[in-house]
């Protein structure tokens, strides 16, 4: 697929969306527009959403759970069942907190992982974590307020907080994620700048995009230092059961019930188009944090509500997480092991423990963005590093998920990529030695 | 059912919210929460809208759609077929402008009540049009800006305006629907104050609450003096095809498509528990819009989406619209012959020509909120008229639902909310004589 095949193919292509941004400037409804809405950003992955799906090409880019193993034939009974015999209720609204019985059951997801004192009154079902994130920036952070965040952190949180005009600083992370030292450093340089931390966002396990998880030893050091500093913690958990081998970590949550709000998803362990996810709020958070729900959605939708809590009581949910688990460490290995056979000596990846992604780390004078539309080109996509941070400048980092695709198309997506990856890197050695 | 019981029954009751609120203030944590969080109400509807699924009660609160005449059955298979023919699709990640066979069936449905060159290309399909109502706010309004509404008007958008420190300012309706000259007279007192006026928000057909309806004279007048100050117009209009009687008027999006952001749901056509309303934007205004659309949620659910989409190819849609049609239009002679039998005669009341509500006027002095109580020990329930405006003060008015009650239930609902009503008037009475 060529680069302009690229641009017809996506349903806004950059192109277009140029233009439509000529088009708002001109008009005298662009004074119209609140300082928030210039904030708010257009997420690389999101571009790349609709060419992904395009036939021939392999795309490593979206972070899309693999869905072939669910018992399709099945679910399509039990939503059947759902509409016929309580369609009144599945397809009216509902309350606001979401239905009692999938918050019970998310006590019981979240008990597989170690948090085992959650009482349903304190959780909220949401549209995604995605609309919890949203929401937790509406009810946080004043325009100019902190988030702190991994560097790398999830993209969709970055637009998220970025469209409340919050000022995103992030924390470096090593192999073991979050560096405590590098945390406590930076909140001290961010209060001697005269900053407001409101919230540490963070996804200890198994980060998108990184693959890295933070280690037991350093979940309560994080913590402790945020406790101290009167920062909360919004840990993002929607792998943490997605571990290849051994238990799940403990999330931070589950010994500090009072310092972090916990969001949970129903995308990874079962599947994201019924848009479900959920928040455990500390209690004496709980009231605003859910009524700001409520007024973005009214209620979710007891329809697909009622078709989890149905998956969740009726199916083997464990075992399809466990062959899930499987499965993506399988091709996790794949992933590795074509990446060794490819990619030059002067790249290197994290080795994930769990989740969906790999990170590769090019060498410096490498900006990785480019190289999206030469992949594209070449049959494959990724998402450039630079999507997954902060800033505005360039990176020489991309993002590579295995999660849904075959292994022979991951040994075929890396083959693709390789020789686009290693001309950057000798065009940088070339302009270094130059 | 007692006070205590209604307490007891509500998933969030008034007492548990305080002893949630007191908990709040005292902790650390409450220094973190933003200025905006302290502007997120509780919405009356959403109180009772627990109580109002209590056994015995006849609830003329929520404004629900009737559900019964749906082919619950036949919808269960078409759920079915979806999930297990295209289960990769429905429960995938899908793009977040909502899937294109939606959104050029939404032009459809709007062309059944005049729009009729919409794109569906401008359309970003939305988890109801709650969250459009949310994101407007979010993409126009800086904290101090200006919504205008009428004067009463929908609950919710309130609430999702008032979450971004808008400063909601109403504008006075009569029985013909917003007053062009008060519009005029508003907008000239607010520039005198110096305030931004951002928006004017409306339900020009069967308002909620009030059930009055723009006249088609009025609704040019009302776009010609918005588009000479610079406001846009968003325009909801979940009810407008649900008119008893004759063709739905012409939305004021049909003549104005640069001055009107219009709001369309399924949920009063079809079912509220997919989540699925659409907005169809005004190009010059899309990009932005669709970007924060996309940032609360990724994408609206695929499966709902897909439920809607085969719902409007293969069922009698409109048929269903016309069974609701003469459904609600019954319902309302009903509720309003029922009034005229018990109620007293310095009460009054609308007489809408479609929708969901009837708006019922007390003598000054009367407020309507403690009545509530004593209508819940009496077995019904109502929304006071506090909800549906801006102000804290008190308020002589009430809702009054039809749409989901049957005749039967609408009298007796009517017969037992009466004496309180009757009583409530009298004891307004010997005061002002006092």
């Amino acid at each position: 697929m060529t680069r302009e095949e690229f641009s017809n193919a996506v349903e806004l292509p950059v192109d277009t969306m140029a233009a439509l941004e000529r088009a708002a400037e001109s008009h005298r409804h662009e004074m119209l527009f609140s300082n928030r809405a210039f904030h708010i950003k257009q997420s690389a992955v999101r571009d790349v959403f609709d060419i992904s799906i395009q036939p021939g090409l392999i795309s490593l880019a979206g972070g899309s759970p693999y869905l072939k193993s669910l018992p399709l034939e099945d679910l399509g009974r039990t939503a059947q069942r759902i509409i016929s015999d309580h369609g009144l209720e599945a397809l009216q609204y509902g309350g606001g907190q979401g239905m009692e019985e999938l918050r019970r059951q998310a006590c019981e997801v979240m008990a597989a992982e170690g948090i085992t004192d959650a009482d349903p009154a304190d959780i909220v079902i949401t549209t995604g974590s995605q609309s919890a994130q949203d929401v937790a920036a509406k009810v946080f952070c004043d325009p100019g307020d902190v988030i702190l965040c991994e560097d790398p952190t999830y993209v969709g949180a970055l637009n998220a907080f970025e469209a409340y005009e919050v000022d995103v600083r992030t924390v470096p992370m090593d192999a073991d994620g979050l560096v405590p030292e590098a945390l406590e450093q930076q909140i001290r340089a961010l209060q001697a700048e005269g900053k407001t931390i409101k919230l540490l966002y963070t996804i200890p396990s198994f980060n998108n995009p990184s693959g890295v998880t933070l280690t037991e030893a350093r979940r309560q050091a994080v913590v402790d230092i945020c406790s101290r500093n009167n920062i909360l913690i919004l840990e993002d958990n929607p792998y943490g059961l997605l571990r290849f081998d051994g238990r799940p970590l403990r999330p931070m949550r589950a010994s500090n019930p009072q310092d972090v709000l916990y969001l949970g998803s129903f995308s990874k362990i079962f599947a994201p188009g019924v848009r479900l996810g959920w928040a455990l709020v500390p209690r004496h958070l709980y009231r605003r944090f859910y009524l700001a729900c409520e007024a973005v959605v009214l209620c979710p939708s007891p329809l697909t509500q009622m078709l989890v809590s149905a998956y969740l009581r009726e199916y083997d949910w464990m075992g399809h997480i466990r062959d899930s688990r499987e499965l993506y460490a399988e091709r996790c290995s794949t992933m590795l092991a074509a990446l060794e056979e490819h990619l030059p000596g002067d790249v290197s990846w994290t080795r994930p423990e769990g989740g969906f992604f790999i990170w590769v780390t090019l060498p410096d004078g490498v900006d990785t963005y480019p190289l999206l539309y030469e992949a594209i080109d070449a049959g494959t996509v990724f998402i450039p590093g630079a999507a997954f941070t902060p800033g505005e400048g360039p990176s020489n980092k991309l993002r590579l998920a295995f999660s849904a695709v075959s292994p022979e198309d991951i040994r075929e997506g890396v083959r693709r990529l390789a020789p686009i990856l290693r001309a950057a890197v000798d065009k940088a050695k070339v302009r270094r030695a130059g």
